[in-house]
């Protein structure tokens, strides 16, 4: 299995504080070290980084940190491989150009079947689960919508197809286009909207400590949607199985409650750190 | 304009003492200074860099050059914007997938008007000439090929939509899909092979000597393609102009010759630096 990272905020921000408690759980905390990648939104554009080290050992992660690239959208990943080598084209997030726009998508959970879609017009590079599926979603889309649809059109189909693939397994993901943000939860997924008034927080996987009183200006508003929560001292938010949250301008707009028994459960509920 | 940087081995190779001098081509020795990008293919991975800043200076360039990163397959961009602002989805180089590769791309010139394609299956992101140009080679190859054709076949293709492209204006470049490399020259684009016996190298802009006996295996093959040459001490093979060269495993594999008059002369055949 693996873990998920993503941010959506209504203002540049940097990411760095989460990223330094996440990367920890790739080989020093828990053991997801099979690699790792890193994506930045930067208006439609995207910088992303990936490495086939332990995200808590790896330059490229070092580089990361050192940066301090501000953004409004950012998903990254640590991987424990159940599917495919260690490599790079298997390193999520994966990316795909659709209708003019970036999108990009990480997966955490094992899919033991994927649709075929009915018209393949993404193939994956890699051999991973994960890039089947999110290239089995970005067919179907762009299938059912010649034009990028109404935001609500656009939900809508993720919904519907997420509920095919996720008949396939557990298929815990964050998907963004950079203008929204979507999480949906199989087993485990978290996240906490950080706004006036701010306060303290402090990490699980290290005890960093920040105030973010000395970073956000009133207006700010930053969500972080997690695997497992980072911080001891704030409220998260455990989504449904079977839940969709949706983000835009580090808020949720919109929701679909989950319903019980139509996730897989798989052993991985509730925190358990690799044997 | 801007400068091209490619690399073909039949070896996982270190491209820095090439980029080395390249990148002081952003901001020192020439004024390519508009972001620049980087991408190593690794199996079918794709590590890719980009930065907004000159390469010379840039963060992202001094993480690329600590990491010393082997590949078989690399293309790089140094940028002088004339179409698109200076941001990260106008960084070349280019990536999409088709037919389940990566296929990067890099381009030279400016291009007055670019042909419609018949059917427009991917769509650029930013918006200079060079990615619609890129998106358009990419819609008619998918469209004439549902799967990956042969080599000869791709070649050929190319090289007729090559011929469409280059219609409206300048468009030296260089696209690989991590198997192989390819090279159209409009006005200036060079290249080099280093193979046994080795020798030693001083690049034009710091001086920087290289012996290549220290690093070299006795059957190993790099081919090296550069807007203008970066050794003082090789020889550079200057493309024709509507010229394509075809390398693979560090050779070339195929050339078409070009033909006086077939491309426009922008005022830059020759190395001329910006005022």
């Amino acid at each position: 299995m693996c873990q998920l990272l993503g941010m959506n905020c209504n203002t540049p921000t940097d990411i760095v504080f989460s990223f330094e408690g996440f990367r920890r759980r790739a080989g020093l905390t828990d053991c997801h070290s099979d690699g790792f990648g890193i994506a930045f939104f930067e208006g439609k554009g995207v910088r992303i980084f990936r490495d086939n080290q332990a995200a808590h050992s790896s330059p490229i992660a070092d580089c990361v940190k050192q940066y301090h690239i501000k953004s409004f959208n950012v998903i990254a990943h640590i991987r424990k491989a159940t599917q495919g080598e260690v490599n790079i084209e298997n390193t999520h997030p994966f990316i795909r150009e659709l209708w003019g726009q970036n999108w990009v998508f990480a997966h955490n959970g094992n899919l033991q079947s994927i649709p075929l879609p009915r018209n393949a017009l993404f193939y994956p590079i890699g051999d991973t689960d994960s890039e089947s599926a999110f290239c089995y979603m970005a067919s179907e889309l762009k299938m059912r919508f010649t034009q990028k649809p109404t935001k609500s059109e656009l939900f809508e189909a993720i919904k519907e197809i997420t509920h095919e693939i996720v008949k396939g397994g557990t298929f815990n993901f964050i998907l963004s286009n950079g203008e929204w943000m979507i999480a949906h939860c199989s087993t485990n997924l978290h996240y906490l909207t950080r706004k006036a008034p701010f306060g303290k927080a402090q990490r699980i996987d290290d005890d960093g400590v920040i105030d973010f009183n000395d970073h956000a200006k009133a207006g700010d508003k930053v969500t972080i949607i997690t695997t497992f929560p980072l911080t001891k001292d704030e409220v998260w938010t455990k989504m449904e199985r079977g839940g969709f949250v949706f983000f835009q301008q580090g808020e949720k707009i919109d929701e679909v409650l989950g319903k019980k028994g139509e996730s897989i459960d798989d052993g991985t509920l509730g925190y358990q750190k690799c044997a």
